[in-house]
């Protein structure tokens, strides 16, 4: 069933209204009739079921049936901190973290970034990442849409490492040493209402010097499997872990 | 440090040969020098660090220093079989689930695919398939190369079916009503030596015929987490709880 993002907090009316993009979605791409039902989503993560009471010229008009009780989002605030890459990958993790569940991405200018982007061009590209975070939710049936960052300095990312409870930097040479204990550690100590960071280094890897600030906010370096994953497949095997862990398992 | 895989079982000898395509990326694009180290991986999954100790003009000759002892190979078997999708998603697939760790990579036709290819196309295909699936071995540094299967016919996959110890169908529909045991369970329950098998569906889902005949082979359907997910993003779910599981938590 279709999904619908509605930019306002759920408050009860007798009357919901898709207009703009949603209208010519579902009047012109799916063509729903009167009776036909779809998600609405709130930004308040309140989602109900809905059903088509009216079809006019510029909008859809709705009525709730009721609320859409199963819970989508994972438990715990998870925020993916990526160096910027090469061509379009953060597009396409951008995609995919969102069906896999991601709070929030932010990309981030790493020393061995080859891309530099500046913050004109950091504006236009933002834009396109809400686009393609907002379409991902609605076709994975979360219940946000995950917030984007793009930052245009280094800095930008150091100011913000205090607010998380846990701060995992995914590095190569912690996989290729066989370390497998710390992300699992974290997994299983996070608690409800915490947040956690993890860091990711864009194709050239993470420095040294970048590992030492992070682990000065308390962030912990852990290996993703033996084997060496591509700093776009990297953050997929992360999410993917965690909702196994916590959503599986659990 | 770059890894090579030689097409033939390892036997000690005193001198291994890097020849061909493997000759050219190791001196004209690595650049590599006497002196210089490297992996060799051969057919049999014994993989050494080598030390060049000559560069030819066809050829580059090196010696053994070591037997390389970490494991970078899942402990199980694990096969990845993905109804036809359109465009390159499945070789999207092929690169990152060989970054995860898959065996084999089954593509067939199902019901719902939209592609359908010939018999030509699907040799040419091939050629390409295994080209991505060796070099994101040689970059990930498995141990062994994946097996590429393009069937012409659903019946391919049928007949195949019956060779392993797990067959899990991932079901779109058993996310959407919680089911969350299914896949833990297997993965708990596999014992040394046994194949596991996941059957993914294309863009358009798989069908209740489909499903009722992988049932008939002890197939059971599985949810992979709340979420939906698009079909290149569900294998590498699979793949990356699958590491987690047996890699980190065990």
């Amino acid at each position: 069933m279709q999904r619908y993002f509605i930019n306002e907090e759920y408050e009860d009316h007798q009357l919901f209204v898709l207009s703009g993009d949603d209208f010519h979605h579902a009047s012109h791409v799916m063509r729903m009739k009167i009776g036909d039902q779809c998600f609405l989503t709130f930004s308040n993560e309140v989602a109900i079921v809905a059903e088509i009471t009216g079809i006019l010229e510029n909008q859809i008009e709705l009525k709730e049936i009721q609320k859409e009780t199963a819970q989508k989002e994972m438990p715990y605030s998870v925020s993916i901190a990526c160096g910027y890459t090469k061509g379009d990958k953060l597009e396409w993790v951008a995609q995919k973290a969102t069906e896999l569940g991601m709070s929030e991405l932010i990309g981030f200018p790493s020393k061995t970034s080859v891309v530099k982007w500046d913050e004109k061009k950091l504006g236009k590209k933002n834009q396109r990442f809400e686009k393609i975070v907002k379409e991902a939710a609605e076709q994975s049936h979360r219940q946000k849409i995950p917030k984007i960052q793009l930052l245009s300095s280094f800095k930008q990312l150091e100011t913000q490492l205090k607010q998380y409870d846990h701060v995992l930097i995914a590095y190569e040479e912690s996989a290729k040493i066989g370390e497998t204990k710390s992300l699992v550690k974290s997994l299983q100590m996070i608690v409800p209402g915490e947040k956690i960071l993890i860091i990711f280094g864009p194709e050239g890897g993470i420095t040294p010097e970048e590992i030492s600030l992070f682990e000065s906010y308390q962030g912990v370096l852990c290996g993703l499997g033996p084997r060496i994953l591509r700093a776009e497949t990297a953050p997929l095997y992360a999410l993917s872990a965690m909702s196994y862990q916590w959503e599986l398992l659990n």
